[in-house]
Formats: C-alpha cells, structure tokens, sequence
C-alpha cells in the first residue's frame, strides 16, 4: 500500500537528502559525439603502444571494473609496473589523475602510458605518425576537430572525452539514496551506518565516494609494504607528502580488486580490517566487517555499455609494431 | 532503367552464378545463444591465463580483424610466439584449426592456447577451478548446461559456439556474387578475373576463399624465412608434408595484415608478389598486382557487432593470477 501511496508523491520526496555524505552519480551527457567515438577507438587501439599488443584497455578493461584486477599492472616487455592500476569507471570526478594527482585532469593522464618505457613504451610522436599514416583516423580526426592536422592534443582530449562517459549510474545504493528505501537491505544499511560512523566517510565522501582528496596510507599504525610508491611527495616534493595518495573511488569496488596503491589486500574484507585499524584505530568485528563489505557491494552501478568498436586498418606505410626489438 | 527492370526479376535472377569458385558467406544462425553469451564472455576473460592479462581476444583481437596485427603473436611473460596469429573470423568454415591443422574443429583448438606455456600457460585444470570459484559463472555454466559441474569440454564448446558466429557476411564481393553487378568496380572486377585465371583460386576458393586445404608453401620456388614452423609434418610426421600449411582465407585480409605463417610480408602488395612467383612462377606486373589487392579489398564483410561482455568478478575464493611467478 505504501508504495502505491509512494508513487503520488511529487518527485520532490525521491530528492537526495541533503545531509547524506554521498551523491548519486549522474548519467553522463557527452556534449560531443563525434570526439567520444574517437577517443573510445583510440582507447582500444594497441597501436598507441610500441609492441602494438598495449591498448588503454588492456590496464582499465572495460569488461573487468575499468581495471586489471592485477596487484601492479604489466607493461612493455613484460615489465612490472609499481602501483596498481585505478580505475578508470567514474575518473572525471577525481580531484586529479594517478594515485599521485600528478596529472591535472584526464587529458594529462592519458598521455603518460603512451609515453611511458615500462607501459605503452612509444613515444608521443611515434604515435601520432602512426595515426597519420591510417586513413580511417586522418577522415575521422578531420571530421571530429575541422583540421588536417593531428596532434597529441587532440589525441588525448578524445581519449578523456570518452572516459568521460565511463561513469556508472543508478547502483542500489543510488537508488536508496534517491529514495527507494527497499533498494539496500537491513545488512547492507547497517553496514553504511557504520561507513558513517566509524569515520571511512571523512574520506570516501561525494558521488566517487573517494577521489576528491589525497590522505596519508597509515594515520594510526603504518602500513608495511614492499612497494617503492610514496604518493604525493614525488610531485610536491614535501616530505610531509611522503605516503600521501589519492583517496580511491569506492564506487564499483566489488570490480575493482586488489586494494590500495600497491594492490595489496586481495579482498574487500581485508581491505576494509586494514583501513579500520591503520586509518581509524579500529578493529572491526567479523559482523561489522561482512556489513561494510555488503554495503560497499551496493555501490556497483551500470557499466558503461557500448559495441566493441572497430579500428580503422593499418595502411602500407604505417610503421609496424616492434614488440620484440630491445 | 535496367536497374527498375531488374527489381522486378525472379529472385532466382539474383542468385549465385554456380560457376563461380566462391560463394558468400552466410549469416550465423546459432543455435544456443546461452550457450554463444557464455562462450562470449570466457574469451574475452583473462583469468584463462596464468597472467590473468591474455584472453582469447588478446591474439585474435576481434577490433582488429580477429588478429593482434603481429608477425608473431606475445604470449606469457612476453614469449615470442612461432607462428603468426590466424583470423578467428568465419574460422568454422576451416577443414582444420592452426597452420598445421593439428586440431579438428574450433572446439579442440580452444583448449590449445589456454595450457601452452608459451601463450596463456594455464592449464585446463587450473581454468576450471578459477571458473567454479566465480558464482556469475557457476550460475551461467549451470543455466546453459544444466549441471552443477563445470568442465574444459564444456568451457572450449561455449567458447567455439561464440567463434562460430564471428562470420562476416555481405561483404562487396558477395554482393556481386549475388547479383549486384555495380557492388565492385571495374578494376576490382578485372583483380578477381586475374585471381581466378592465374591459378590463386586453386587453393583459395569456397565461401572462406581458403581455409579448406593443405598446401605446400613454395611451390615453384622455396620460400625462405627463418621461421622453424614446417607445417603439416609436424602432424603426420610424413617429410612429404614439410611446409605444407593450411591455406589461410582470404576474407578480411585487409583487416588481417601480416600474412603468411610466419607474417613475412607486411602489405597485400607484398603477399601478391610472393604468392605469385613462389606459387605459381607468375610476376605480375605492377598494375596486375594493383587489381589483385583491390579485388582483395572488396572481400572485407560486416565484422561482428555485439556489446562489450561484462565479466562476473572473482569471489574471495579465486585463485589470483600471477603474472611475475617463475
């Protein structure tokens, strides 16, 4: 009966409560068509890479949570890299990009695999001669940009446009939010209560839940780990920054395993045992962990959902791959 | 006016020509689509890797022509691999799968790259319990095969029922073959006269236009490479058989560059030139060659158009993948 009353009710009730830390994330609304269905080729292309075997895809897979569920990601050559690859899912509404912030914005980040030895290993040159030499790409770059030219600009201003579009709306937990109480269950409800009061919110707050500030990886106890990342000092180039990160995104994060910057809990249950207690000074029961994990399930939303896209061929004078040449 | 008459002619009129040595290729019927969904998402799943980092879709990368574009294909920890990746697409209309044709249908080939350790070096026993580990699978292998089991005959026939439906149909050759004369051009049509009377279609004829025989590779003159793949001998142990490969098919080979086993000639110029001395004793001119490639052009069909499969994440339970294990 309620929920028929419910249904009368002017959208107005169905508003987010305003006191809630969290947003609903909104559907992504490209302003330009032409420059998203550029950048998603370019997104899937391994030609941007030296081996041509490495594509933005192979590190945030679109079929895998936008990441590679890997600890630390492999690059050219087989090569490991240091950190764990972020996702890509709902990137736009980070404060900046890399778990370090060191670039801006997602037309910054996009150029920095391409270029870098131990992922894509090409260089920002080699990969636009590549382009140029594929007729399929100088039609498509001429009718996206009005130019004959192409430059890595727009290169990179396509690729962020199409992972402007990678958000992920409507999870249950936006639905609660958005009033539909029956969208979460008693467990999972219970578990963001104590999201909420036990702290994990002064960080993962906003529609990202995380991505909007950087904090120190071990406030209460420090984190032991092999990894040689120390965040956000290497860009700042303050000692107080050593083990400063991005706060990650909690949105999708039953996709996007391993945890932290150097993927080191396998599990949400160990990620969320280790946050309590190095984050909060706080031991987590076996009920309240399985809580927050099952609250943190509710914020898996709709993936983004597209056709596979077909690359433009190589013509004769495209220089080939050398995935092997030392 | 010819073309209002002909709209009225018997759909008879718009047959195939039976003396034609090619026939179109037909539109895929599958008939299990749970069955396609299933195989759809596996090879497009890393986990089948020991790497959790190489699908199927990694060599025979269906944005791509169903090809990584390689002379030889990376695998495992960046081996090299022997033998130039084949298309995937209308690979079902193959007498036989690999170069040398040591497995009987796409079914038997599926399990092939999963344990080589040179390619995704899993093994079949390692990928089932990956995939029991993962409860989106476990309910998807249960509602396709109506068992609680999961097995690597029933993972490779999911995958080959997905494979079989990679055919790209209405190419414009196939157009013409059935009747629609203005569907290729002048200089097309005089490249598939030049194919048929020099002798190429000897060997690569049928829907596939290849695909359906052995055939030793260098005939009139040997071909010289340094490649140590032998061919069909390697299979049947007969010397008769040295060199003796299964003839690729030639649909899509704009999309399939490079070509022969080994991926030595990187253009259709190229692959035209040696085909036609060392198969035939033919050098075709400049122009002949010209035609021949445009005819080639024309064997491009529509590629397979589905939606990027999301694939269901690990639970606690999954094995991790190790790229970096020794």
């Amino acid at each position: 009966m309620l929920v028929g009353l419910v249904a009368f009710l002017p959208a107005l009730a169905f508003a987010v409560t305003p006191s809630e830390p969290i947003q609903p994330i909104k559907v992504a609304k490209p302003a330009n068509p032409k420059l998203v269905s550029l950048g998603q080729k370019l997104y899937f292309d391994p030609r941007l890479s030296k081996s041509g075997f490495i594509s933005c895809n192979s590190c945030h897979n679109l079929s895998m949570g936008g990441t590679d569920n890997l600890r630390t990601s492999i690059g050219h050559n087989w090569t490991k890299g240091p950190i764990n690859s972020p996702t890509v899912l709902n990137s736009s509404l980070n404060v900046a990009q890399f778990w370090d912030g060191r670039a801006a914005d997602l037309k910054e980040q996009a150029g920095g695999p391409i270029a870098n030895p131990g992922e894509m290993a090409f260089t920002h040159k080699l990969a636009v001669d590549m382009l140029k030499s594929i007729p399929g790409y100088v039609t498509e770059f001429k009718n996206t940009f009005n130019s004959d030219k192409i430059t890595i600009e727009e290169v990179t201003l396509a690729i962020a446009a199409f992972e402007e579009t990678l958000v992920t709306p409507n999870s249950r937990f936006d639905k609660w939010l958005r009033g539909d109480k029956k969208a979460i269950n008693k467990q999972e409800l219970a578990g963001y209560h104590l999201f909420k009061n036990s702290g994990c919110v002064a960080c993962h707050n906003g529609p990202a839940v995380g991505g909007n500030s950087f904090q120190k990886m071990g406030v209460v106890e420090p984190y032991k780990d092999d990894s040689a990342a120390q965040g956000r000092s290497a860009v700042t180039g303050k000692d107080s920054d050593r083990f400063n990160f991005k706060v990650p995104t909690l949105r999708n994060v039953e996709l996007t395993y391993p945890y932290f910057h150097d993927g080191g809990a396998a599990t949400l249950t160990e990620a969320v045992d280790i946050m309590g207690r190095l984050q909060l000074g706080k031991k987590f029961s076996q009920e309240e962990n399985a809580s927050i994990v099952a609250f943190l399930k509710t914020l898996t939303g709709e993936q983004p959902s597209f056709k596979l896209p077909q690359l433009p061929p190589s013509s004769d004078k495209t220089p080939r791959p050398e995935p092997f040449a030392k």
